[in-house]
């Protein structure tokens, strides 16, 4: 495979934060009483590993002792990446599907960051907790109900940490809604809507030599996620990608802390865009356009809460249709909506039964933890992934080196990844009415919140 | 009860489109070749019936044969209002609970129109029809989904139609999508959202003197629907009052004609909002912070279809926000939505993956029913209750001098009202999914679609 363009494409987004090496400014970063520093494996080298690699070579806290991956292609890139940032080589291991079994196996490392494709990300932790590592894993954490429980057993068992990579926690709206409903100036929440609505079928589908577009490629003729992201549509209906919506949500309703996911709910339109796709780019007679999709286009998930509350999660990825994470944040008191901007607090808002705008509100109420990175902001821009992905993995970090649970932890990796076993099962039903798992075992009731209170991750 | 403020509202909204009479311009009403005539009864002349009764004043083609209320206040203003526009005075009846029953005996009527409480709709309208009478009746036709099967077997049995007046089905916006829907431009529909989101807690409770606010009280205390409508949010769980945002997405999604709703879930808040705002405004020691409120604050429903699409569906009714009817209208080809009032049509839009506004599409994609009574929105505007209104009443009356079924049939007000019994169970049931009967036992399947597709109505 020609990587030429992908790796075009890969230089320039390292170009496009180049001058954000200010997003994890020296001066913040180790300057805890201990100088302790970590020590990282990698395992999954592909466009999303080599981002966060990037990232965290920019620590003077984190060293990075290996890397893994299948692609030699992928591995020489990530190379370059460290190359480039002035960063020891690390070990590399690259050979074949279970050789991060020895990465987990070594004594030297404190935890493992995986981004792999979906289906590897159980079996990597277990591994890598069993092997006494902590984990932090992207998203989503495990693809079954059996998978989850597993997880956590094994973190309960190990005591070893799971982390959820889910960046959009960190996202500086949401952190700032979070400050807003921690104040109470929603009142008590009520509804709260949030989903994954982006049309990637360009991702879906390349031509194989590129990562985004260009043809209705996927699977072994596929190139980066499509590869192996594509086959999940072909396989399942249900919400396949509910965390970066689920995360913020779980964050502003206190869920395993105080409150939990009850139930849930699902129903999938009818499957077109996938199939539309490949006839209108590939043309009829692509073979694959003989391929039959599982997924519907939307799925429109209601979770109910212990406390009371509902959230509706939207998955709808197979549409063209602008991006948006779809949060609304509503309570006694007013209400929040992301796609028009806009907020409306009874007896502070200035007209009454009238929207106005965020956006002096994201000034006021504005998180610390972006006030102490304000640098980041100006370089990255308040929604750049180099923003919330600096911030994820400095909770990470720091959480590794203070040896204390991350904020987003085994627990709400469960309660966040379990969305889409249940949603399927519940399509599958017609639309049954799913439980929730109590992954904490009654331990919901007296969990206190922890993400966003502390003063440095 | 003094009346004064509420007469005063009333008057002022008169005023308001006082010089709206060209909302139902003569030269366009009744130049059909025939010069028939309808002669109606008017049930209800509460606020809403006046405001019917204001419009049906304006047309050449209606007699105003009779008027019914139990209240002798309202009976009164709307003999004002009749008086007002030079009509002559109908007969009355306001000799109690039963006295609806000698309107519909009179035989020299051809349909009712009702605007009672929501309980008396499906009564009223079942007597008329045995009577022989047409009827038009406002929203929701019915409460159980015994009564419902009970207008659709009355109305087959008798020959007699049975309108629901479900004035949003003509609001301008919504027209304008029906039409592009039509033409394509979404290319197959997925998902449509939509919605009751209207703070009317000022509309549950007031001072007993005046229609809007000023006070707690409902019920026996209470003026205009506080009386009536409150009760409703103490007694039950669901979406009370779907139509509004179902009955456009009706149109669009063909159902009863070549489509059909086939089940939903319901979940539900917490109850919240009212009691609080009894609370923060009639004090805590007021007799009403007693009621127990058994509506959840804001109900999610989600509807799917024969053809495969889902519907979400809000009620949200007691809370502080902006007024939104939620409208979403989701297909293979793009979206448009009505919170950020945008469109995004693929391969139209001018830039990927961005939203533009709707407005030009609006202009372009105009209803021809709008663009012929165009006069009346220079006066009205797009959203006016006013035109609207004028649109069902017109339909209403339309339909009867062709003695033809009327666009919104009772299949539809079967659909639609059906929504509200079946959200209570499912809510009863812990959201499991509950079926729609099909009112039409069949029909469905090739009825064609009517709405929106004659020139006059």
């Amino acid at each position: 495979m020609p990587k030429k363009i992908n790796r075009r494409n890969f230089i320039k987004t390292t170009a496009l934060v180049g001058t954000a090496v200010s997003v994890a400014p020296k001066s913040l970063i180790g300057t805890r009483a201990s100088d302790q520093r970590v020590r990282l494996g990698f395992i999954g080298t592909g466009l999303r590993g080599q981002w966060m690699l990037y990232l965290a070579a920019q620590r003077p806290d984190v060293d990075i002792a290996a890397i893994c991956d299948i692609d030699n292609h992928m591995i020489g890139l990530a190379m370059d990446v460290i190359r480039q940032q002035g960063s020891p080589p690390p070990d590399i291991y690259n050979n074949g599907d279970e050789d991060f079994l020895s990465v987990v196996q070594r004594d030297d490392l404190d935890a493992v960051y995986i981004a792999t494709p979906w289906e590897w990300h159980h079996p990597m932790a277990i591994a890598a907790m069993k092997q006494g590592k902590h984990v932090g894993t992207e998203v989503p954490a495990a693809l079954t109900v059996k998978d989850i429980w597993d997880l956590v057993n094994t973190s309960e068992r190990t005591g070893r940490h799971c982390m959820i990579m889910e960046n959009v926690c960190y996202r500086r709206d949401v952190m700032a809604v979070l400050n807003m409903v921690r104040r109470g100036l929603f009142g008590e929440l009520l509804h709260l809507q949030c989903g994954y609505q982006h049309d990637i079928r360009h991702v879906k589908f390349n031509d194989g030599n590129q990562a985004y577009g260009g043809g209705v490629e996927f699977g072994e003729e596929g190139y980066s996620e499509s590869k192996w992201r594509t086959q999940h549509s072909v396989d399942r209906n249900g919400d396949l990608y509910p965390t970066h919506g689920v995360g913020p949500v779980s964050t502003m309703l206190d869920i395993n802390r105080g409150n939990r996911f009850v139930h849930l709910t699902s129903t999938a339109t009818q499957s077109r865009g996938l199939h539309k796709y490949i006839v209108d780019q590939g043309g009829p007679d692509h073979p694959n356009t003989a391929v039959k999709f599982k997924l519907g286009d939307v799925v429109s998930t209601v979770i109910k809460c212990a406390n009371g509350q509902t959230v509706i999660v939207s998955h709808d990825t197979n549409s063209p249709r602008p991006y948006s994470l779809n949060f609304r944040v509503q309570g006694t008191e007013g209400i929040w909506t992301v796609d028009n901007d806009s907020i409306y607090l009874q007896g502070r808002s200035p007209e009454e039964h009238h929207w106005e705008p965020f956006e002096p509100y994201q000034t006021d109420y504005d998180h610390p933890l972006w006030k102490r990175f304000t640098d980041a902001e100006k370089t990255i821009g308040h929604t750049g992934h180099g923003g919330i992905d600096f911030f994820i993995l400095n909770a990470f970090v720091e959480s590794l080196k203070q040896n204390v649970p991350p904020p987003i932890d085994v627990y709400d990796a469960a309660s966040m990844s379990v969305i889409s076993p249940l949603s399927e099962k519940s399509i599958r039903l017609g639309s049954a009415p799913v439980k929730f798992p109590d992954f904490t075992r009654g331990k919901w009731k007296t969990n206190k919140p922890v993400f966003g209170l502390n003063s440095e991750y």
